[in-house]
């Protein structure tokens, strides 16, 4: 890897482009006008496109007729670095240890992206031109939502016209070991409020004579499941596509072992999950339904004599292959009202929802993706799902008509929206030579 | 009634005796000596007692052997008037409307430990002295818990040897109906903290393969009780006296409709408590358990798909004759640890305990108490039970081995720690008749 490569790669990872916080704007626009240069330098056509939010870089090689065209994606806003103290180096001054770099971005999503800008350079410096048509899109917002790049993607979905989209956004499953993430869990969220008393009572006063809206809520949340773990909402699977067998057997053979990992990273006592499936199913290809908050009552210190006059709890639901959004909630809802014990009310709010993905790996273009991964690592392929939702990916398909192949460089201990974020260099080389790879195996 | 009486009591309210915040102490100070100016002019032998936080004002007639000791209690401190705004005149301008005085602390409990004090000096002023021994207790510290009572009764036990209390701190139950409290519900308290992960997850990466701490929690407050309204903890009303058909009977000819005052006054859409009792009994007469407060996880606006890493709840046992606090708290930690649900861990940690209390309402002293209320009224006694606790009724029985005399003059809608707090003049006067009557019949 020629010197100044790591150099750009510092001087990028060197703007604080935090999009969470106004504060940073101006950092966010110099970074990306150092994207525009860059790009500009290595010979695309680049255009700095103004959002209501942060801008989003967009550059092109020559387009010629009848070649593939492939949109590579990435993003240049970073997390916020807090909490500074746990930084073991600051994390706007990026350093080398042990052969990975420290610093805020530098996985999410700098390394990664820069990667692929560096193997556009290598590629046209070596042969004069890449092998298909190429939109980089950049975007500001990633953080905060991507709430600028569908109007981006609406306004000039003739223009971006493509055949496919290529990520590196998400994560490689173990290192060294290149990864093709082919699945991905929807979301959708409701609110409950349960009501009770007009204001907050005295229990002594009251308490035996209303019921408690805290012991209502929890009555409705403790039936949201069965003891072993199973969504307990009526229709809740009806619709979900059983694992085949081929995935549970490529899983088995991952080089990882995936219920340890999780024991490992979360501390939990013991796993608990949907009984018939071990942990890598469960987070893959199960739907959930998780709640990520409760609130009610008095929650200071020592004790308060009082029955709520409410409480509530926040619900998502994950979603896997078919199920769909709104059909969930109205079972949800169905199932809360059902079960709503006696002396409350109930107030449910629906909150957005982002679909599922899937996408075949085995398609002509998922092979492609493989062989470039292999051809870069020299490893195994290894193909997975993930448990998390990226609305891009479902972006990319509703506007623009594109499958995605999300192929990841972040290694699990990365530390992504963590202190010491890191990205081993060896990652930021195979990067550059996957893009390499990759526009070549999609010609 | 003597048209200075107004007048005096309109000074006492002037003071504002906030007793939870320090900004008031020397307020507090300036009450109590206006207190032991009062009752020295009557001829009492008065006392500034110092304590840690606010004084105690001891007073006492010349005492003479061979005549009952009684022990009347009250307090000088007062709740703090906020909401300010929802006051129709300055908490600490006492106006008078409608035959009912306006201010902080009319009912709660100027105006009520007043009318003794006035009752008294009545008394000496007819009969050159009363006929039994008198201890006046007004202390300072009541809304803040009587932190200090404990102490100076403690030290003072020979002192204040005697052979009954009574309080004017509790409610009729409605106008014009002399009401002896002769019961009181005790209280115990609970926290419990479930801990799954050790730090909050994303619920898309980890979502299905950790338990979630705020479910694990909801499952095990679902089971404290059944379906009907029974606290489901095995044991739990292993002692619990039934009702005695008396009281039901007695309860039941009240001049109140409980279930129809609890409705108005909460605004439940339904009643709801334990089967086969009325809302009067599960109050009074019935123990509950109770979730104050519960907490965990994303409570802010909008969506955080996060698990969190723990959640908890502040549980509160009501407890009726026979039970006992350590025993009950027992019970419920062993039935939480029983269903603890799996994938997590539990600690508990017990709060303070305040005991129940029952006095025979048909004992000698009770029945002179019955009478009193009688002459001071001309009605029939409503003989009741309260379903709060008040500590210091314990506190007597413990330290000083006493039983008290409940009798309030508070109305249910005095407002006591709400805005427009009021004490109506009739009750004012009835408490003088009542404290003059209560000595002779105690005598």
């Amino acid at each position: 890897m020629p010197q100044n490569y790591l150099g750009e790669f510092y001087s990028f990872l060197r703007f604080p482009s935090v999009s969470t916080d106004d504060e940073y704007k101006a950092n966010l626009v110099e970074c990306a006008d150092w994207l525009v240069n860059k790009l500009g330098s290595i010979g695309l056509a680049t255009q700095l496109v103004p959002t209501r939010g942060h801008p989003i870089v967009w550059a092109r090689n020559k387009h010629q007729p009848g070649r593939r065209t492939v949109l590579i994606y990435g993003h240049y806003d970073v997390q916020p670095p807090d909490p500074l103290e746990l930084w073991d180096s600051p994390p706007f001054e990026p350093v080398l240890k042990d052969g990975y770099v420290f610093a805020r971005g530098a996985t999410d999503n700098k390394g990664q992206i820069l990667s692929h800008i560096l193997g556009i350079q290598e590629t046209i410096e070596q042969n004069g031109d890449l092998p298909v048509n190429v939109h980089l899109v950049i975007e500001g917002e990633e953080e905060v939502g991507s709430v600028s790049l569908p109007g981006f993607l609406n306004e000039n979905r003739d223009a971006l016209k493509c055949d496919v989209a290529v990520v590196s956004d998400t994560g490689m499953i173990a290192r060294q070991t290149p990864t093709l993430s082919y699945g991905l869990r929807g979301v959708t969220a409701m609110e409950i409020k349960v009501t009770g008393p007009k204001m907050d009572l005295h229990s002594g006063v009251f308490g035996g004579a209303v019921a408690n809206p805290i012991t209502a809520l929890a009555q409705l949340l403790a039936i949201l499941h069965d003891r072993d773990g199973r969504v307990a909402i009526a229709g809740f699977y009806d619709r979900v596509k059983p694992l085949e067998d081929w995935e549970r057997e490529a899983w088995r053979k991952l080089p990882v072992d995936g219920d340890k990992l999780i024991l490992e990273e979360t501390g939990v006592p013991q796993l608990f999950g949907e009984a018939g499936y071990n942990s890598i199913e469960r987070i893959w290809a199960r739907p959930t339904a998780e709640i990520n908050g409760i609130g009610g009552g008095y929650q200071g210190k020592g004790t308060k004599t009082v029955i709520a006059s409410h409480a509530f709890a926040k619900l998502t639901f994950r979603l896997v292959p078919e199920q769909r959004a709104d059909e969930i909630l109205e079972l949800a809802k169905a199932h809360l009202r059902k079960n709503l014990p006696k002396g409350v009310t109930m107030e449910i709010t629906t909150g957005h929802s982002g679909p599922w993905y899937i996408t075949d790996p085995h398609s002509q273009l998922g092979e492609a993706a493989q062989r470039a991964l292999r051809k870069a690592f020299d490893r195994e392929v290894a193909l997975i799902r993930e448990g998390g939702s990226i609305p891009i990916v479902s972006q990319f398909r509703e506007i623009l008509g594109i499958e995605t192949l999300l192929m990841g460089l972040a290694l699990p201990d990365c530390r992504a929206h963590s202190p010491n974020e890191n990205f081993p260099l060896e990652n930021f080389e195979g990067g550059i030579r996957l893009n390499k790879a990759v526009l070549q195996e999609l010609a």
